[in-house]
């Protein structure tokens, strides 16, 4: 076993033993008391190995699990994620004169997004813990993840959600039998989640600081698992991953991934990580060179996934270790157009926040010989309204070949 | 090479040569004329082999391509389809007093449903052959299937619909880029195709013939990798296999795959198949004896991806080959019921079409022993309205505890 059972805190550190519940999705209370919140993450000894080991037998990602924040005896709770595929996109990597795009589709997943990474490893921690109830605030794919693993562990999850979220996002995360109550304000979720958590035991599954350190730290070492995958199925290392980012979980996981197989000396370097992101609260405090990632000015975004105003401390320092950078999306027509061209070229339908990755792309300054990975987050079938408003109504037609022929313009 | 270049008629074993396009959807004219149209499917030469072979280097399903029906030198035109996990239900099988039950979770597929196997070997057989432009009649899953992998190919996707057809799939077919029209009357949809098929040269993704025969023969011999992949996963060999089936394109290819198996002597027989339908044509020609499944009464159903009055020959042949089993299940609220109750236990959200299996099973006389396994066709996510309908509106809660415990009822 290599994990150390202890958290640190990116920022100071500081060490905390596992568990300390109370700082889960609240990060280390130093630089809380400093006004710069960060997450703590997971603490591991890699020492004598050379590879990422894998546990055969182990279902999903559990695979991995010597390298993710388990103790030995905990069953997985697993519904057969990850293992997910690229797809090539030799069409767009010409168009942007570089030497290879892939998409790592993580709608492959089974509730069709990158979250059940997260939601695997944090629910088969609850179970570890003892934990009865699951907490989450989610606008969609992370609470969908989490109500589904909630389910097949026996937990009863609840799920704090705002009025605005997509009509199938609310009704995915009750199929799966969850709790789900609307807050008037996204920021109230945090306090009332931190009350519950405090008050009942309950476990977050989701941040609840202000301004938000990030996710549960156990889950987002389940990300880790991309970079693992990765490693396997490329033929050359990747030169840039772009993630569409929010609090930046994902991307902080997949960073700490290829971390890992930079120590074990499976590869030279790390990949520039980017952060695609609506309102660019990430590209701000690249730019200004300050600790906390917002607020910046925003708006409705059809990009509701990750349409956040305020980043993480552990966003930035994933970024700013590997170089990377990250780029504001915020129009609503530019992302709809780049969903629309990937599903029409290449037949993926992502969300529109995954969309966010393809006009962040076309704006970075990239090496011809760069080969890039796309992290295709979740399916555009989550909010298929948006989509629909940018086309045409379909035409009904008699019966006859003339008129088909009228009706497709051919 | 094992793929012969011929098909012949599944009823009288009449052969023809590969290609004879105005076959493709139409079947064998032969038994047309006697009144049973009959599907044409591949023949294949396996003399020597003792194994399924697989050809490594070629992506998703087309590992398989030696038993697929394809030239040697045509490209595969792939999006990482198949590969599918199975995932294990022990609660249920307890239920049901069998030894176990697996979901073959094929919402893992690139459009989230199990046509993509379908599709990936018609669109793939329409690039060999040299098509410009593929055509299909689809309520939903299949069409958006054709229309993705259309788009990855570059050919020109024509869909032919319904307007019932719930407005999720239309939007998810038409953002891949197909031309979707709707036509008043469902069967209206057939002729127009025929018409289309022989005027212009468009190669037929789905059937034409009243009533029909099943699907693009290419297409329905990409089913039989799920047995194939079947036979890799499962501890012990399955007794059961259980599919949601209208034109019954999917049971009889996965039942073809079995056949394979027998024949190079991987297993020592083939499982029962069994159809679950709402409105039961093959059940009712099972029972009848009749070579013809269908029509029988109908409504509108939840279970839009196989609400279908009649059935196929090529269904009631596997059913019968097998000691099958066809099972009629008309009711929207058991059908919603089962799709709940799978999502809230297991984590699974399938679409309601896939649901019927669940009371299609608890309506057999399983034997205690029997390995059953479930093919999970599609998404939930593909008519979310339906599921919607059955829950409760998310409620507006202040951002206090007791109005959250009183919300959950708790
Ligand atoms: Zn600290
Ligand atoms: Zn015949």
């Amino acid at each position: 076993m290599t994990y150390t059972r202890t958290l640190a805190c990116l920022r100071c550190a500081a060490s905390y033993a596992d568990p300390s519940l109370e700082l889960v999705g609240r990060g280390c209370p130093a630089c809380e008391a400093d006004g710069v919140p960060a997450n703590v993450l997971p603490v591991y000894d890699l020492a004598g190995l050379s590879a990422v080991p894998v546990s055969g037998g182990e279902p999903g990602l559990f695979r991995y699990r010597a390298l993710l924040p388990l103790a030995a005896g905990t069953p997985a709770v697993s519904l057969a994620e990850g293992a997910t595929p690229v797809v090539d996109l030799p069409a767009v990597a010409e168009r942007l004169g570089v030497a290879s795009v892939v998409v790592k589709d993580e709608t492959r997943n089974p509730t069709w997004s990158y979250k059940d990474r997260l939601a695997s490893v944090a629910v088969t921690k609850a179970v570890e813990l003892g934990i009865d109830t699951v907490v989450v605030a989610s606008t969609g794919n992370h609470g969908a993840a989490i109500a589904a693993y909630a389910a097949r562990a026996g937990l009863r999850c609840v799920v704090l959600t705002v009025a605005s979220v997509p009509s199938t996002m609310k009704t995915l995360m009750q199929a799966y039998g969850a709790s789900v109550v609307a807050l008037p304000e996204p920021r109230q979720r945090w306090s009332l989640m931190r009350e519950l958590v405090e008050k009942f035991g309950w476990l977050a599954m989701s941040g609840h600081a202000d301004p938000p350190v990030g996710s549960n730290p156990y889950g987002v070492d389940g990300y880790k698992t991309i970079a693992y995958e990765l490693a396997d199925q490329l033929d050359a290392p990747p030169d840039v991953v772009v993630v569409p980012a929010a609090y930046a979980d994902g991307l902080v996981g997949v960073a700490r991934g290829f971390a890992d197989l930079v120590e074990l000396g499976v590869l030279e370097r790390s990949p520039r990580m980017v952060a695609a992101e609506p309102f660019g609260p990430h590209a701000a405090a690249l730019a200004s060179g300050s600790e906390v990632a917002g607020p910046v000015p925003y708006q409705p975004s059809v990009a509701f996934s990750t349409a956040s105003p305020v980043g993480t401390f552990q966003g930035l320092s994933a970024l700013r270790s590997t170089g990377g950078a990250a780029v504001a999306v915020p129009s609503d027509e530019v992302i709809l157009a780049a969903q629309r061209e990937l599903a029409a070229s290449a037949g993926l339908y992502q969300e529109a926040a995954s969309a966010t990755a393809w006009p962040a792309l076309a704006a970075l300054d990239l090496d011809p010989s760069a080969s890039v990975v796309v992290i295709g987050t979740s399916t555009g079938l989550k909010d298929v309204g948006a989509t629909a408003a940018t086309l045409p109504e379909v035409p009904v037609i008699e019966p006859a070949v003339d008129a088909l022929l009228a009706a497709i313009g051919s």
